[in-house]
């Protein structure tokens, strides 16, 4: 039985998760339901997208992703299956899938389910859970509508690029306080190679000039940059809250020079 | 086997959902738990019933529902399971049934269950456990204790309503801000019948005079009204925060006004 | 199948979850998580231990506990797993275990699982998942490492004691604002006996001169002290938030004089 994931901007206090959850076993008693994160900042999709990029590959092959958020369909916007690197997501194709994924993804399915209720406003329940138990059930794709080429395309903002700097900006914060910058590894890797560089942000005194495999590569207390779980550049503090010492938030500029 | 849903205002950070989960493992090692929220005002029976009635549905019948708030059990509320619409609920008889059904429970258990420990502060685990896993075991819920007419009657608080008049408060917010007021669909319509309306909070500027079926069906950041998943009356902003950009809170006051 | 618990500082919002339950699945596909908490503050092994203690010995023995809590290895702090109890505990040795037990585990075996990662922040992961996937297919705990004699020890701030006088601190607080002090309910016993005492904190109107056993003992609104859950001091309000009411917080001082 395949594995239904739920990541949503529902919050942890509502109704919404458990008449998910509930419809969900309702339809396919068995299921293997788990919950991500229901805690991204409403209507948020660079937020959620970010998140789903980092954690879906550690499923098994298979798995079904309930995406639950800006989920109402519009032409512009219907609700749509897409299968990706083994994976299945369902939602609204407002954009997500395109922050998802670097590629347009190998197989596109615009839903034709019906829902059976008389207004639009939870199609993550009356919509997209018909879709997911459809395929945890080992349904194929095809049934659940019309194939399609492309997903909307939404751009995440990119980063300014020259031969000897790259400049960025903070696009996740995490619990910790680490911050995400815009720059993947293998821009990093591209652009400085091996020369040296130095990382600065806000503040002249805030210069990095190397990149740590390990919070515990500097002193508790220390900065630090790293390319770890997500790929992308982590500045962090060993033990500390980076985004409040440091003052990193969302959309703060991150430079590197190369020297 | 059926499904343990649980319902607490014991929030996430402690250790008091662990050890129920614990302890119904223990007894009942491939029982299948689903958190609905943990993050239940403190004490606030109103919310969690709101909560528990625009859930419990949609999971299949025969589930069982933990209610893990205000659980201390006194003579006048004393630890009882009811069974209801197919589902049966276990908690201290507060009031908390009557703010979720419409109608007296199908049938009323008080449970004769003797917990073993000492103390009496953690009835979820140390008796609500006991009755959910005897249930999901498939076992009769008349050996839980001895069978009541009644539960306690604890009134919310109703709309005023006349002929062209429905005044009514907001009862939930959720974490959107959508806000929710005590003023039902049935009620609205018996009330309202084909007849025009304006319904108004705060200021006369806030007026709307539709009710729609999708938060879509205006543009972003505009207000809108509608029936949907709750069946009660929404106050919303497509893509907006309803709650705090229009001073909707817990009680503020809604009116209905036929024209 | 064993059950493998949660619990970790990584909140709710982030990744971290998703991608080690996903880890989790992919191993042992058929395996049972349960999320205990993951807002223990960050880097807060004190607070961690607190919630470890009092849930675990609610699961089925043979259970797996991940704590993701300073994770990175060390020299000092390797990657450990301890048996204790009837339990499994997966940890880095920073001090964890010694605050968790009162007594050295009874088995303890440091890590040897080379992690395929190239990184190190995200160990739970890369190497915990893998000692918990190990144990829960039942294979031997002797299999993941070499055998060790003692783990890392931090002491908690213990209360001062005289014949007539307990000293101790606020170690928890919990979401209704009960406050947990450091004075377990063995000192109690052994210290006060069956003499008159009279327990005070902040103000010399704050005075509680017995245990309770149930929160309702008092009426709404009213103090009280008891020995519950957790079998340390808790003071608390029927119905109330003692913590924001009577200003106990963390290490805020309780003192219990014999008189």
């Amino acid at each position: 039985m395949a594995v239904i994931t739920l990541t949503s901007d529902w919050g942890k206090k509502d109704f919404y998760r458990g008449a998910v959850k509930g419809a969900i076993l309702r339809q396919l008693p068995e299921a293997v339901i788990m919950d991500i994160s229901h805690e991204i900042p409403p209507f948020d999709l660079n937020q959620a997208a970010f998140i789903i990029r980092n954690f879906y590959s550690n499923f098994p092959e298979g798995t079904i992703h309930i995406l639950g958020i800006n989920t109402e369909a519009s032409i512009e916007s219907p609700h749509t299956v897409v299968f990706h690197k083994g994976h299945y997501f369902v939602a609204a194709d407002n954009g997500i899938f395109s922050l998802i994924f670097d590629e347009v993804p190998e197989k596109i399915i615009e839903l034709d389910i019906i829902q059976d209720s008389d207004y639009f406003t939870f199609s993550t329940r009356d919509v997209f859970v018909k879709a997911a138990c459809h395929l945890a059930a080992g349904k194929p794709i095809e049934e659940l509508g019309h194939r399609k080429e492309k997903v909307m395309v939404k751009m995440a903002f990119q980063p300014v690029i020259s031969a000897d700097l790259i400049k960025g900006k903070v696009i996740y914060v995490d619990r910790y306080g680490n911050a995400f910058a815009n720059i993947s590894e293998a821009l990093f890797k591209s652009t400085v190679r091996n020369r040296k560089f130095v990382i600065t942000f806000r503040s002249p005194n805030y210069r990095i000039t190397q990149i740590s495999k390990s919070y515990m590569d500097v002193h508790e207390g220390e900065m630090l940059a790293l390319f770890s779980i997500s790929r992308y550049l982590e500045i962090a503090i060993n033990r500390g809250d980076a985004s409040s010492l440091l003052g990193l938030k969302l959309d703060t500029s991150v430079l590197i020079e190369v020297e």
